[in-house]
């Protein structure tokens, strides 16, 4: 590789970043609606040509915009149960505040129609539920008692975000962790 | 009022009618982006200018859309506490597959932003999870469990849903309605 192709190769990683993290920022800000070329071109500081050369259709910037999203936080588990399931809601209840999983949700849901972005979306929900999911397999095994306990416990955090944008209290945390636990027999 | 008068207001209502059930269509089966001016109203039979006089923006299409909605299907409780979460919960589990309540659910939390929007969310999903809640309520009281009951059992048909696309088997509303049961010592 010649060094101008490594400067080419160089740029078009940082257009790429740039553009992705502006488009998040739109997505998470203003909502899908407002992530048009024009706009996030705007945002960038590139050309709303730069942007259509690269990334063509809607659909792919906001799959950009999701792939900027990076890790889910999760806390390293300690072994107990109880605690473990409280924390890790409670670090899901903030990173729905903070990188406003709930649009995220709405728009992953909204364009699964496209089988990439389905895909890309199964594969955003898959990771984020998998120290949950890690954390009641060691309780419960597997079966539907499994997958009831993640979807319920997922549902504590992700159910009033969507559908009243609003947070479950710590309270609310606990008692759900509570009743799931009391349920299993521990 | 003059005759005159009367056949105008029907008319209105009539043309209303129309747009809004064109407007729940493209929505459930073409998703929000669809749900342009142009062709709700090529798909209602009236012409654009008709409904930028009628509704301006594309929040207010959005709105008449979520109108159309109708009441959402529930059933009679027995009094049976366990058959009538799991037939409550079966029968959500149907509407969201034939309604496509994860599509309406995603175009909701993304217009959020809207005043207008918001409340008719929130008045949506309060009317929609009122049975559930009802039932619950007789069971648990009040407080924080009670939230917790109802965000988890909701979350057991939202979040396969919302998520990845696809609905709770039988077995899995059976078990998170015997999770939930067994937590509060039924």
């Amino acid at each position: 590789m010649t060094p101008a192709e490594t400067g080419q190769d160089a740029r078009v990683a940082r257009t790429r970043a740039d553009v992705a993290r502006a488009a998040l920022q739109v997505l998470t800000r203003e909502g899908c609606e407002a992530l048009t070329h024009a706009h996030v071109a705007e945002i960038a500081g590139y050309s709303k040509t730069t942007l259509y050369t690269h990334w063509p259709s809607r659909l792919e910037l906001i799959m950009m915009a999701l792939d900027a999203l990076g890790e889910m936080p999760h806390l390293e588990p300690t072994g107990e149960l109880r605690a473990d399931l409280i924390a890790e809601l409670t670090v899901f209840r903030r990173a729905v505040d903070e990188l406003r999983l709930d649009q995220v949700l709405a728009v992953m849901a909204q364009w699964a129609s496209a089988d990439e972005m389905a895909q890309l979306r199964d594969r955003i929900n898959t990771d984020g539920q998998a120290p949950l999911r890690a954390m009641l397999t060691r309780a419960i095994g597997g079966g539907a008692r499994l997958e009831a306990a993640v979807s319920m416990l997922t549902g504590v955090v992700a159910c009033p975000s969507l559908m009243f944008g609003t947070a479950p209290s710590d309270a609310v945390i606990e008692a759900a962790v509570d009743l799931v636990l009391a349920g299993l027999g521990h």
